[in-house]
């Protein structure tokens, strides 16, 4: 069980329950994921995380699809069960394909790698990717 | 430098030339980058990680800009700065506009502030992302 | 189960039991967590372990319950699941409220957010906060 | 240089001179950190950040300075060097003595060791610590 | 259940089972580990990463031992429960003992809490290990 | 610098320049590292930091060498500039050829890329390696 455990909708304060409602209509689902329920004990929260992912998830120069891919991506990297669980199947029903997956999962493994040997080896940045300092 | 120092085109043997010269002609370069120059000095690892980058990263089910951006998150996740530099000026070749590089740090923001939420707050799987288990 | 299992009190040798008996001692409680009979298989990491966390945990300049909160903090940024839950309970007892709880959650997520996004932009420190080299 | 470059105050558009007047207005500064002039290439990420920073490093169940040593703790087991170098000042600016701060990297530093020991000796949380599924 | 299920040897592909097949005779057992049934979807990965790790793990100027303690350091320092089973299990069958595996873990742990004082301090690189700049 | 600058030796107190002294004899060398200077403002986490590296790297059932490549492989994983640095070079002193690094730094990068393969295709451990649960 989460910490403090989950607010159900029913025993939802009324700014709770905006929220919650809020995030059904948008998603078109009827149901709220536990992670909101979870944080539901500190409204306030509540409300600027779901607004901020409101705003950064939308489509705009990136699509929404790529968007969750990148936030996969980002989970995988950082382990966070919860979250690979979760935006894995709202890629999925964005219309990531099992051939998508596997080449998210592919360029994930293989950036770790590389990040580690880069570091690793100690190599500096190239001349080209330097810029002059900021004054 | 690099741990052990970079190895240029003009003091490779044929084995690291015959890799740096793949990797011009794949990516329509002129140089190779000083990550491949502080590997050579173990060519079996400059064969297989060169090898590895060409096959995942090549066009697919995924295009070549989206794994270029899922790259760049993996190596800001990671903190890994000659990745960063590297991979955000392969993305801007690749065409990754300004707004396109704002968006994805923006969602490579909120993914590891919401990461550590659902990990902090200790939230579950909802039972509909759970699966049964394998045989 | 811990990779080589759980020595428990009745098991263990003097020299365990000596370090269980001064943990419970300190923290004036009859039970001793499995972290520590994990790494009983080792009694010299136990008793160095111990007399580390003792040192480091009591309070000085900062409070014992700020000392567990950046304990917690650190442990949901590394994603510790066994930490996380034993940290949480340890801040409890010594006196956090779900409200500071909350304030700790929220803290952590937007250092986390705004690590990356430092790091992603790839942000050169300011001037005002460099210090000159040292000899 | 930051990856967009720096807007400064004169060449930003009102939108963004407003942020950084709330930012030098609410910390009672006369500059902005480079952070926020980093990421004013996206006006509504910087006004998002920016306000979400405002909410939850604001002084309430947890003083000023404890959400500032927790910012720190992050960032030190993120390996930010830029959010290490700029919130250590900011702590110290509010109130950090030395004593605290090598309190603090020794809290760090050990919880860091021990959250290692605990994943890597596949340590299960005590039954104490559980808590019934949610339902 | 991993994300697209485990391709087991009787539902797998003739170049699935050539894989497996080459696994279970250059290790020896007869049976292949769930990481490779569930990476199995993408054939392409699964053999590239067989390959690689074929390659990476053989004895040579380190004995095989030595890269199995390399893993487990790795994959406890990234807090893989998967990694951390099966390569502990893996290290024991290739000689580990308890004692090794006390004093990889002892070392693991020092090296996570001095990587994070040595970040958190701000130390910077001593004169006799830097390097003069490449060309 | 480091954040509270260096303590060179003819600064430092007795206390502190007990531990410079037994660093020196115990790796027979004749300057002190810069980290031990940076944590020296901090006298008694000086001395259990460098009693406990004392006791964790000296030879036991793992040699000397094993134990600073595990050293390198956790500080790579961490993205530790200065840990790189330093026991990459502490490494070489103690015996490591480039071509034992070579290996080293291959053994890292498929660790950390099939970490994240794991973790992302959500693998669960197999029977063989999952172990009763402790009572």
């Amino acid at each position: 069980m989460a910490t403090l455990g989950l607010i159900e909708y029913e025993d939802a304060s009324p700014e709770v329950r905006a929220v919650y409602d809020d995030i059904m209509a948008t998603r078109k689902v009827d149901r709220v994921n536990n992670f909101w329920k979870a944080i539901a004990h500190d409204p306030v929260t509540l409300k600027r995380t779901w607004e901020s992912i409101k705003q950064v998830m939308a489509p705009g120069a990136l699509d929404a699809l790529t968007k969750e891919l990148i936030y996969v991506a980002v989970s995988v990297t950082n382990n966070c069960g919860y979250c690979i669980a979760t935006h894995t199947a709202a890629a999925q029903k964005k219309g990531m394909t099992d051939a998508m997956y596997a080449e998210l999962m592919a360029a994930v493994g293989m950036a770790n790698e590389t990040n580690n040997l880069a570091t690793g080896y100690q190599v500096e940045v190239d001349d080209p990717f330097k810029k002059p300092r900021s004054r």
